[in-house]
């Protein structure tokens, strides 16, 4: 009797592995297509596989400690050659990993590939029941192009991505600009590839939570030129304000349908885009709002800045210290008389569902005063 | 005296070697923003490193028996942790490659990713002299635009890349187009990424050699939906001509300001591309210009064709089994009554330089009785 109450409690103990067997395991939607892994279940628990016979260790390797996998490396366990790890429920969301092959970064083949850590990382999507605004729906959707212009600054061409709301093309109307900052390490690809942007817009557009808008998306990695070479890719500094300013701002209102005034201008940013966009949002008088996700920057609030409508800061409930630096900057904002406002996300991290999360909440709040029902 | 000659006759001989350490090395324009490596030379040398301590060989993979780097695997040789090779002088262009690590195949983490393969490659791009038709060059540029439409052949969301040329915004012009496919394993992004397409056209337009027009770019490796599972991912078949002819011409001619007749729509591919070109182009009445680089298929040639304009085949000088198959084509369509004609690249093989040279040949071509001034 005792025998069989100690197995059923191993069994019960054993539940989750032994569901491991029998839920329904899907294709990661980050997968390429032919591939049979990463797999996810209902539960947000991610299997990983990889054929690597020679290999004496092999890992999983989420990127950075807030990654919502867990912080690894990750042991994985082989059998005839293949070495495979499930994942204890995940936060939902886009997560960035590699694996580790006896010490060597390796990218999932299995996956698409996402610009981050200065490099291209495997990435894996884990639903999320509230996830709706961020996937394709049968609305209209906008177009997200690729616009190349030279920059005075970097001394090179660059490309912007360009987000034009459903309709553009077939309209004559002038809309309002977000510039949307990505993180350190990632490009002008990360908004729409990991955040989803482009269908996040589309989504509130089509409910009218939104105002249709514009929204541009630079590589906000910018190292100075000089006269030996461009200003790609080094650490971000004072390049990237000036490029933004002096170069990106005339000639996106030069190029597309665009309102060229402040109260129909904002940025914002995740990370150390946070930063840039509260840097150069608050210093330039070309911005009527701005948005700090997840990031803060010690900015003097001391001069004439009636011309912003609006600072919002937000970030996810397991980013502790950055919530109380995010409240001090709202806190010190309300104090010189702008109307600055905090938002938590609940239950993410320093990872892209915070920011898509954000810009859900952020977005609406833009350019109201140019409705016209107002 | 003959142990000085020896020694000069041993140092000529280790020229190549001697003059690896002089010539100036330049990090490759495929890397990623910070990554030192690989790099090229004038001679179309390229360099490759990886850090790997741990392992027992390592391996410079370039993707195909075709590849302008060699037909590998090539052991690299380790030093202090740090895994290197220098090739031999590669074919200029895009090279697909990746290492293999103890048989594991492993990315450079110093190149941007391209889909190949069926997977995210790494990539080196090799300079070609002759090679600035496809530089970003100061005239006016295209934009690129991802647009999302609904396909019911395969039951899913998809998503076709669409150039279209300088000016499209700012007129209210209808433009002729062209479809242009890519090869087995790759994507909808091959002929902007590795083909460099926009910035071919780009240059063509600006130079007046080509007339303007739009070019739509979509994923041709198609499955049928089924009941279970929509019809991305499979082997290609069928399915990508009923979604081409049923679903993405009509989206595109309702989305974008198109000419909605044979005579001003294109049809071209590479590889498995050109199969479908020819297979679509030929047996649909749609297209009046069918292009096939590096790729044939066994079409009947005997219904009515009156309203093929053209019919125009190609592939590289180091494709010598290709080349009698074209031919073979072109001299059968000849007969046919076609106007068709083949063209060949010098020096290239089954890789994108040959598909390169054959759209800046092909795209001159198109459209031509629509131009005003013939």
């Amino acid at each position: 009797m005792r025998t069989h109450l100690t197995s059923l409690i191993l069994l019960a103990a054993l539940g989750l592995t032994a569901n491991a067997q029998d839920a329904p395991w899907q294709r990661a939607t980050s997968n390429t297509p032919p591939a049979e892994f990463p797999q996810v279940d209902e539960q947000g628990r991610v299997r990983f596989r990889l054929t690597a016979p020679e290999a004496t260790r092999v890992q999983l390797m989420p990127g950075g400690a807030d990654n919502g996998l867990g912080e690894g490396p990750f042991d994985m366990e082989m059998h005839e050659g293949v070495w495979s790890i499930t994942t204890r429920p995940a936060v939902p969301g886009f997560h960035y990993y590699w694996f580790l092959v006896d010490g060597v970064e390796t990218n999932d083949r299995g996956s698409q590939t996402y610009f981050g850590w200065n490099k291209e990382c495997s990435g894996v999507e884990v639903p999320d029941p509230e996830g709706h605004f961020y996937s394709i729906q049968d609305v209209p959707h906008g177009h997200v192009i690729s616009h190349w212009y030279y920059s005075d600054t970097t001394r090179m061409w660059r490309r912007a991505k360009v987000y034009t709301p459903p309709g553009y093309a077939e309209s004559s109307v002038r809309y309002p600009v977000l510039y949307l900052q990505h993180g350190a390490g990632e490009s002008e690809t990360g908004w729409t590839r990991q955040g989803r942007a482009n269908f996040i817009l589309d989504n509130l557009i089509a409910s009218g939570a939104c105002q249709p808008m514009i929204v541009v998306m630079e590589n906000g990695m910018v190292a100075p030129a000089t006269d030996a070479a461009p200003g790609r890719g080094g650490r971000p500094n004072g390049a990237f304000a000036d490029m933004l300013v002096d170069d990106l701002i005339p000639e996106i209102d030069a190029s597309f349908r665009t309102i060229d005034a402040p109260q129909s201008r904002a940025i914002a940013g995740l990370s150390m885009g946070a930063g840039q966009a509260l840097q150069i949002g608050l210093t330039h008088k070309h911005f009527g709002y701005v948005g700090s996700f997840s990031g803060v920057r010690d900015i003097a609030l001391d001069s004439d800045r009636a011309h912003i409508k609006l600072l919002w800061a937000s970030c996810g409930t397991a980013e502790s210290d950055r919530f109380q630096q995010l409240k001090g900057l709202v806190d010190k904002a309300q104090s010189a008389g702008l109307n600055a406002h905090w938002h938590q996300v609940q239950g993410t991290a320093h990872e892209w569902q915070t920011w898509r999360y954000s810009l859900k909440e952020f977005a609406p709040l833009l350019f109201v005063e140019e409705r016209g029902d107002q």
